[in-house]
């Protein structure tokens, strides 16, 4: 963890008392990706996964789509910068049609409204169990080490019925997505039927970010937009907010939520 | 504040135990704001105060300098568009050099690395008692409904030492902020020496808004980064952080906080 913060002196006040004490803060850097020499994007980012933080924005972008189109990686932290050269010329357009949000930052691949046009899904994938859903959230909250240190990132899990499989930190939401799709892309792993967990507001660019994983949960500590809303009943992804202890809101598609008992949710 | 939310039925869920209750979301649109008839950005934003979005996010990308240069706008919420038509050409390149957060958003005007050739400034402007300091931090939270009913916004001011002057609040930190910029241009305030207050985290972007705002104080309810403390110290910004009741933290130039009996912060 290391890697990711910065000790600092500071001067720490409380009703007029004041105290220089050291801090620990989150680190932040500016990191450009490079895609067959052409410059792509600059992030603010955490300075550590560099090489799985270019694959995931270069894969939820569309300009990936498989590990395999990647001939090779080189990563420059010093300079801020991450080269990717792929066999696969660059598809989307450029400039590329960017959505800067909103909560936080970084492009949707997909324009909410491309989505409209499609049917609602049919409902696949897992059901999971209330209580399931609860430990799963307290085994992601006990990981944030770095949120709980320093109180200035996010976290963000994959998981399965089995537990968390992937976790990341970093400065941004979107960043810390985007490490555990590279992370899930360079290790050729499937997202079909996955739960991804944050701890950061969901807007509607997470949504369109899961919908790409094919991803069924999205379960976060935060609350979601109204449109973040829409687009998962349409996604038929189940959202959850506000999943803290044993509590939760179930913001669409419920009935893929058992209690005991009661069986489904209705 | 009803046109910035949506009242939606949902599942909330407790022990095993579920009930139907009709929950508060804060709204989220896609808005395209047009100068000149050309397509500048699409920000996904909660979708009251469009003008004032506009006009500070042409402002904060150096697109605009003064109100005198705006010929007309016309908003159109319905179509998520906002045009305006101004008597200077977009002074900047196409496409714009965006560095996509990190945290939350917008594109910085300026680059970071750009400030580090400059020297850092003179420290001037007013010094605030921390006592002063806590108040007004005391009565922006109170004044953060969206926040409150939601759980799903973020508030940000812009303050003197008299008290707050304008209060906006969105999804976005990067827009909340951008509309209050937006006011200030559209009203021909000054904002030299000016306090703004953020309930989001601070990252590198939020510095150099506040830098071009000729701001001296940027105080938050949450943590900075690393490089957000680099910059404010080079721009001879007060940030602090943490700024909860009556605690704390103050990372750059804390000579401009006044403590009782001791006088100013060394």
């Amino acid at each position: 963890m290391e890697g990711n913060i910065h000790r600092l002196p500071i001067l720490r006040s409380y009703r007029d008392r004041k105290k220089h004490v050291e801090d620990v803060l989150v680190r932040e850097s500016s990191i450009t990706i490079f895609y067959n020499e052409r410059k792509i994007v600059t992030l603010l980012c955490t300075p550590v996964e560099l090489m799985e933080l270019a694959i995931g924005f270069l894969f939820s972008e569309g300009i990936l789509s498989h590990f395999e189109e990647i001939r090779w990686i080189s990563e420059d932290p010093e300079r801020g910068r991450v080269m990717v050269e792929g066999c696969v010329e660059n598809r989307t357009q450029e400039p590329v049609e960017r959505v800067i949000t909103s909560g936080c930052g970084q492009g949707a691949f997909l324009f909410p409204s491309e989505e409209q046009g499609e049917n609602e899904i049919s409902i696949r994938g897992i059901s999971l169990s209330s209580y399931w859903i609860s430990q799963l959230i307290r085994e992601f909250y006990k990981r944030s080490q770095l949120y709980l240190t320093t109180g200035g990132v996010h976290s963000c899990a994959l998981a399965n019925e089995g537990g968390i499989i992937i976790f990341r930190e970093d400065i941004g939401r979107h960043n810390a997505l985007d490490k555990v799709v590279g992370k899930c892309v360079m290790e050729g792993m499937g997202t079909e039927d996955s739960i991804i967990l944050t701890t950061g507001r969901v807007s509607a660019e997470m949504v369109i970010k899961a919908r790409r994983m094919n991803a069924t949960f999205l379960i976060s500590r935060g609350a979601p937009t109204d449109l973040s809303v829409a687009l998962s009943k349409k996604a038929g992804i189940t959202l959850i907010g506000f999943c803290r202890g044993e509590r939760m809101n179930i913001y669409s598609h419920p009935e893929r939520v058992i209690f005991k008992g009661n069986g489904k949710a209705t």
